[in-house]
């Protein structure tokens, strides 16, 4: 069933209202008419299953039939930070990020990065990165778009490490067997020596193309985040917060398991 | 260290020979001269450490001076089956899933395959998508290229099943909460009934845009696939044999861990 997320002002006790392309996408692509239901999220906790009422291309209004359980997010809160790569990347990593079950995300910058920096285009991308949570969210079916924050610095990014439960710097050396730890050891490492919550928050720190500075890293370390690999292979830029996140899915319980 | 895949019979016993367009990568982007140091891998069983003894843009001949551990494949062997998706997202599950670590790629045909087959290319997209697994096994530091095998039909799918350890049917259903078993406790099931094998050998199902029927679900139940699910997210289908992949090499102790 086709979902749509609107703003906290749209959605009301009884009835809910569609605006701008999400009307003109319902009447337009999907040919909705009174009487046709769909889902609605605040993109927060509010998920209902709605009739339309009205419809034109630029205003729908539909009624509450039932109010529905947010039952698709994940226990742990995992928000990715990832250096910024090359060309399109970043929007791969939340397209992909986002359907696995991505809390959030944190562009930022570090030492190595390769491509430069434009702090005029930086509204327009995260517009452009918002828009592209958005979609990904709905057809994921989730109930909560993925925040999307503004670029930090190093030294910021660094200074938001005490704030997580838990903090891994993905960190791949060329020739050094053992990439750091694996990241299945660091998270359960980390289950035995935390005491228990419920409510997970993990920050995944990835490099851009050109990786980390050895400084970097004890910075990181030294900020309380846990050095670790994701295996034997070499990740690009792109694939490796989603390789984290899932393993951190997995790992939490949200593919069954023990 | 730059990386190189060599026919068989380029990778003597002294030395190795670089041909075609690995030479001249060598020559006119790497700046490669005599003395220079690569890794050249026989794409099976053979690595090796070689310096550049002769360098010209069609022909590069140089000296082994170690043989090196094919020490980054994965214990358990990964083929993803994929039904033809869409577009480019082919290229992408073949360049990821390369990367993090698959053993092999079967594309198949399904009932509710949204491209319309054209036998005509295959030949040509075959070849396109060895190319995308040889660049990215040299990326991610293998010592293998992955398989992609021809085209299979659906019959030709289901009866490969028997052929391997364990067999995983990506099913997901909307509005059915359990979406079968989720992938870990479909692992973990597994090894506990199966007798301990050193190489796993797995096949992971996975549909196309238009997902699988319930026909399409028995038949491959009663081959002997295990129905199960990647989380209460829905994943588009070039994202889901990724986050299977990860999930299993994760389970199987690539990532560290018990």
């Amino acid at each position: 069933m086709q979902r749509y997320f609107v703003a906290a002002e749209q959605f009301g006790d009884n009835e809910i209202r569609l605006t701008g392309e999400d009307a003109h996408h319902a009447v337009r692509v999907m040919r909705s008419k009174p009487g046709d239901k769909f889902i609605v999220s605040d993109g927060q906790s509010r998920t209902a299953l709605v009739a339309v009422v009205e419809a034109s291309p630029t205003l729908i209004t539909a009624e509450i039939i039932e109010m529905l359980d947010a039952e698709s997010e994940p226990v742990w809160s995992v928000t990715i930070a990832q250096s910024l790569p090359k060309g399109d990347k970043m929007e791969l990593v939340i397209q992909k990020g986002t359907e696995i079950g991505a809390y959030a995300f944190i562009p930022f910058q570090s030492e190595r990065m390769v491509v430069q920096y434009d702090a005029k285009k930086e509204a327009k991308r995260i517009e452009r990165w918002s828009k592209i949570a958005k979609e990904a969210a709905e057809q994921a079916h989730r109930s909560r778009i993925p925040a999307i924050e503004p670029l930090k610095s190093w030294r910021e990014l660094v200074q938001l490490i005490g704030n997580y439960d838990l903090a891994l710097f993905c960190y791949e050396r060329e020739g050094h067997a053992a990439h750091g730890r694996g990241i299945r050891s660091a998270i359960q490492e980390w289950r035995q020596s935390a005491s228990p919550v419920s409510a997970v928050k993990v920050l995944l720190i990835v490099g851009s193309e050109g990786g980390f500075t050895d400084r970097e890293a004890a910075e990181a370390e030294a900020a309380g985040a846990v050095l670790t690999g994701l295996g034997r292979r070499i990740l690009r830029t792109e694939t490796a917060g989603l390789v984290g996140l899932t393993c951190l899915l997995y790992e939490s319980g949200e593919m069954g398991g023990a």
